[in-house]
């Protein structure tokens, strides 16, 4: 009842005050609103599901990884396609080194032996048993190769966390193999802390409590991940860089390590196996019952470990070079040519690649098909357009990569955004970026409806946000989310990007602004097949996106992300969102410190109580932790100024944008452009972040210990973690100054508007 | 470090210092402390491990169960035994209505038909199959009787939220037979919300997850339980009373119900099975995937169904009487011989019951044995001991309930306190009880030692709870919990009692002080034979408490609880440490109310913006939960007095108590026994509690929704809930009322102890 008021109430005040702080505003600024509304439902009426169904059946039906014949195939294919549809296209190639499986074999040496599978069987009636091409069999790309006979260890999901309490029981993997299941962190960073641990070989497999039975059907009676399912992945540390292994710093000309040199390649021998062979492996296990949480959906006791006979792995590659086709496509932009937005997918994949990536890529491709059909009708963007189909994805972002190095100098002159799609599934909007293009999300996930729902995206969104942040148990950010989401005035908040797709190069090296725009969540296990044999045209036709809805949601999503600001004449950023987002990672980052203290303070009180001994059952070893000294306190003065500081001028520029902008001459207009295009490069200034200079953003960075998952302040962030004042201070203080450097440029901005 | 230098300190200071609020004193109150703790060592010293095995070997070897010939016969050898010990014994015998299992069987009705087992198979070497009697098939006592086809839909634990979330999904159990998995709340309640949402059967089984091969190994491999294994026990509604269904008001005397009058009778039929039979009716299901916290560990896709082939289900009993016997065995107090202390655990079984009940039945007759050599040996006990060995508790507490009737009026003027145990386990002190004997326990902790780890159990305890409070994602109460045990000027804190054992009669129906004391919760599953026909002597003997090192230590400890009270001239209650509890259970009924409060509102205001529909996924049912409207804020003010001012007198009383309790005369002393024997009783008038005028007391209950869960200050925790505003306020008037009565006896104490 309450709520209902409430927001007729804010209906009414909207119409009649002038928006505040994060409040949305009517339109895209530099817009001409009435006309780009007819352009975006023309738009809108060449999306065609049909077409984008019979392109994924047709890119999808042969094994697509870097250096089969079929993923070139489709660059060559997609390059004629780009040109049919009226873009400048052409295909750019890299060499880079990616080894290729020659050998692998997983055994259990008792009487009788058993051997892993190390494929999928192929289905009936499914891609798997039509295609003509041998599909990749079980790999790891980039593990280290070798041959070890060793006995196993389980480790749960093999973070640092499970090593811990591994230690605290005694066992020890030094010498042995270790088995993780997904779902932790990134697949890479569980073989970097097993061979840091000693451990000589490593298996992962996908637990059935993960994506298999437990969680829906197994494909084909369902969408998920059936008894001898193989999750293939690479392990190349993509926290350290991304690309070339080889180029640590990213660049054609620079420094190139040799194989042996390469700290982001692994030394030692892995595979992927399915849960029917782990099955088998783990029912050998002796050694302590593992603690509740590290329990998968087995039937049957989960044990530390060792097994009780030793397993022999072995794995040889071809350590060679490959070529990868990236396909770029352009539209010169009419009256900005050198503001460029790029737009990209990446078309690789681990087999077929149906879901994973070709599920985007094809809605990149119907995008492009539309803006071609608006071109010939006689629009021109005002900017660039660039559409881009990367290759390499999955062996470390290599394509986007390696093109980002190619044309670093001129992206970071051009570049007004990077918007990336990848795996795209029926579902929810997922949405992520740079905080100041939060708003211009925002506008477009209003105007865009949920096929399901009849309301807009984001108001879909919302609604889950609202139902998430309310649920018993949740984190503190899915319950601030929630409240940022529930307010009416507010943008709902965008995520923080951290890796696992092409934007990386872009956001986190050359500190391009980037988006990145997915649809998914529903349908319960249908990323059973992720990174499988299985993950296939007729998978995604019946469990990812029926009827291919919501291919033509993100085509519709996106190709507005790309034509508002094409034509907009004025740029795009809302710096009170970022101030605001930036406001809420130094409240994390605090509270980090603060939780981190207080735990270092209890496990010491424990320790001198020796209540760990205690505590624990008498028949099973448990060691005490080991003691956590908690590091002085930071000084978080200068961080502080700056983000008081930023907020007021943020403040400042989104008033003064929306009194003065409208009224801006060409001239004007194209030097605010200017100040604006370049604003995020601030943030990402050239020292790097500790011990992985590669990464420039200090806003944003995959994390070293999660992988995937976002650190948002890393520097600090992980100086915290790792209980380094020294980094802490040094990071306070660059990121501080980075913070400055945005709003130094905010404060030229704002003073250009007001001289106009 | 910190905390160890604060604990030397406090060693120093506790030696220095008068004792302040519910610190520790040096010894109990009246007691003689150097001749006792001679007394207490020779008392130790006729403990005998071996001889506790022995009894439990031949008092487990057949069947036990309620109307079983070795039921009888172990209370004639008992009966004997407790003579021979020197006591003064007799067997009390009542006739209750119990149900006796003629036919049963559950059928699933597809082609082929499947056919539950119902019972156990005999394992080799183990008394199930050594036994010559037969075990008691799969049985739920005081289920409806009845033969049913329907099909089956799975409830997950079939508590409240369950039924809220099928009820969500559109999936009704209306006209159908329901299948819950143990492990939530009380089985009788699994039953009564079943037939109260219109079931028309109920099958209970034990998911793996809980105490099966998750959990541990299976038996005979290991602790936990086998694929065949069943959880046999009653689902009579003890949340309205307890003993006799028939007798709702508890006396002998009262009036008597029809069995289709009784309400605490179930009305249709119901079985517990296998988790092996379950998983075969499970893996026919359809409907949706449940949430993630519904899933067990059977290998297979949880669905809450219907099934998709009808089950029958068919249960005939003899509604018959059957006789119990309790052993009542006396030492007559020497010089307050109307002063009783009680000491009781039950003694029948579901099957063997090695470890429930029969691991603390040897303890209380070793206890006995004890006993009745210092007596022999010309120790005599001031006040008058009362051993018990109770029938008919697993039916539902009728043995203790029946005689605490018969009883009463006896009880209400002469219990100084009742001792309760039933089974006993390895592993670390479980105490509950009154707060006001919290103090006497902690003494006793103090002074007994672990034998796994040679620190005191009391110290043990402190350990345990300060790490189960660091763990992440824990209760309130168990970081309050923390909080307390890690002072060590403190006591550490009992449980509140709520139901599940013979206590229940003593502390909720008459209000006579109780204690429940147990060891246990190590060596992972070994809970997995839980009234089963596995529950054997190897079993126990291998897992409960191998070498019966914690059957010593309860009889020292027990031992100890009993010669301390029995021989001190002086109360035993310490009344800040009531005081104390009596405000934490205040804070948790405040704190309730506000997040019923802050729930109510969330939930209207997401009904409000159709965030519930919006964000589920749109292929399934899922339709909005009830509106939910916030009572209007309780008027906590008489309670709140109450509490302030039971605290003011229960410092004084204790302060008073200290510091002239020693200096009183003989009939002083007499007279402020007199005043504190029924101290207790004054929270329990005679109103009793809404909808269950037999549970008397107003600070413990059992839940009406959660069975063995306590509720503290129920009639106002349970109105919260149950959104009845009327209630809430007489039970807050209630409430206040009792311990304004019980703060007023102190006063009285106060004035005696300062008149002397």
């Amino acid at each position: 009842m309450q709520f209902a008021t409430y927001r007729l109430c804010m209906t009414i005040c909207a119409l009649t005050l002038a928006p505040v702080g994060a409040s949305l505003q009517a339109h895209s600024p530099g817009l001409p609103a009435a006309s780009h509304a007819n352009l975006e439902r023309e738009f809108d009426s060449s999306i065609d599901r049909d077409e984008m169904r019979r392109w994924l059946r047709q890119m999808s039906s042969e094994p697509n990884q870097v250096g089969s014949p079929h993923d070139k195939a489709n660059a060559e294919w997609e390059l004629a396609q780009f040109r049919k549809f009226g873009w400048d296209a052409h295909i750019e190639t890299f060499d880079v080194l990616y080894p290729t499986p020659i050998e692998a074999g997983v055994e259990i040496l008792s009487a009788p032996t058993y051997r892993f599978t190390l494929q999928e069987p192929p289905i009936a009636g499914d891609t798997s048993a039509t295609a003509s091409q041998p599909a990749l069999p079980a790999y790891l790309a980039y593990q280290g190769d070798g041959d070890v006979t060793a006995p196993v260890v389980y480790v749960n999901h093999g973070l640092q966390e499970d090593y811990a309490w591994l230690q605290r029981s005694g066992i020890s993997v030094e010498g042995r193999i270790v088995l993780a299941r997904y779902g932790g962190g990134f697949r890479g960073l569980i073989l970097r802390l097993a061979q840091d641990h000693g451990a000589v070989g490593c298996l992962i497999y996908s637990d059935p409590a993960e994506d298999g039975y437990a969680v829906e059907s197994v494909y084909p009676g369902g969408p998920a991940r059936p008894s001898q399912g193989i999750q293939r992945g690479t392990v190349l540390d993509i926290t350290r860089w991304v690309g070339d292994p080889l180029k640590p710093d990213g660049s054609a000309t620079g420094k190139r390590l040799t194989l042996s040199e390469s700290p982001v390649i692994m030394k030692i021998p892995a595979l992927p196996v399915s849960y029917e062979d782990a099955q088998v492996l783990l029912k050998t296990f002796s050694g302590p019952v593992v603690p509740k949480q590290w329990r998968g959906a087995l039937p049957l006791t989960y044990r530390a470990g060792p097994s009780q006979v030793p397993v022999h792995l072995r794995v040889k590659s071809a350590w060679g070079t490959k070529t990868l086709y990236d396909v770029v496509a352009m539209i010169r932009g009419s009256s900005q040519p050198d503001e460029w937005v790029l737009r990209g997918n990446h078309r690789d994949a681990w087999v077929f690649g149906a879901e994973d990536p070709l599920s985007g890529q094809v809605v990149l491709l119907e995008e492009a098909k539309a803006i071609g059909r608006l071109a010939r009708g006689g629009w021109h963007p005002r900017r660039t357009l660039v559409y881009l189909s990367w290759d390499g994805e999955e062996a470390g972002l290599m394509g986007s990569t390696e093109w980002a190095s190619a044309h670093a100098a001129e992206l970071k002159q051009k570049a007004v955004m990077y918007v990336n799609s990848d795996n795209n599934d029926r579902g929810f909007l997922s949405a992520g970026g740079s905080p100041d293009l939060e708003h211009l999300l925002n506008e477009v996930a209003n105007d865009v409806t949920d096929p399901e729902t009849q309301v807009s995206v984001g108001q879909r969104l919302r609604a889950k946000m609202e139902v998430d942040g309310a649920a018993k148990g949740v984190s503190q950010e899915a319950k601030a989310n929630a409240t940022l989401a529930i307010d009416a005035r507010h943008d709902f908040p965008i995520q923080a990007l951290g890796s696992g797709s092409d934007f990386s190069a872009y956001l986190e090296h050359l500190g391009v602004p980037a988006l990145n725009v997915e649809f998914g969540e529903e349908g319960g296990g249908s990323r059973g097949v992720y990174h499988s044999r299985y993950d296939t045209f007729e998978h995604y036709d019946r469990f990812g996106d029926p009827g291919f809805a919501y291919s033509a949601v993100l085509a519709k999503f996106v190709g507005r992300v790309i034509l508002r600001t094409a034509d907009a004449d004025l740029p795009p950023q809302r710096a009170t969102n970022f101030a605001e987002a930036v406001r809420r990672y130094l409240g994390a980052a605090k509270q980090l410190e603060a939780d981190q203290h207080s735990a270092s303070a209890t496990q010491a009180r424990m320790l001198a109580s020796n209540a760990f001994r205690l505590a624990a059952d008498s028949n099973l070893q448990s060691g005490n932790p080991p003691v956590a000294p908690a590091m002085p306190p930071i000084d978080f003065t200068a961080l502080d100024d700056a983000v008081n500081r930023l907020e007021v001028s943020a403040k400042s520029y989104d008033a003064t944008f929306t009194k003065r902008a409208a009224s801006l001459d060409a001239v004007a207009r194209a030097r605010l452009r200017h100040l604006m295009l370049t604003i995020d490069e601030t943030l990402a200034p050239t020292q790097g972040l500790p011990g992985r200079p590669w990464f420039k953003n200090l806003i944003y960075a995959p994390g070293r210990y999660t992988g995937y998952e976002t650190k948002t302040l890393p520097g600090i962030t992980e100086a915290i973690e790792e209980q380094s004042s020294a980094d802490a201070a040094a990071y306070v203080h660059f990121t501080a100054e980075a913070l400055n450097a945005y709003r130094e440029r905010l404060e030229e901005a704002i003073a250009l508007l007001k001289a106009h």
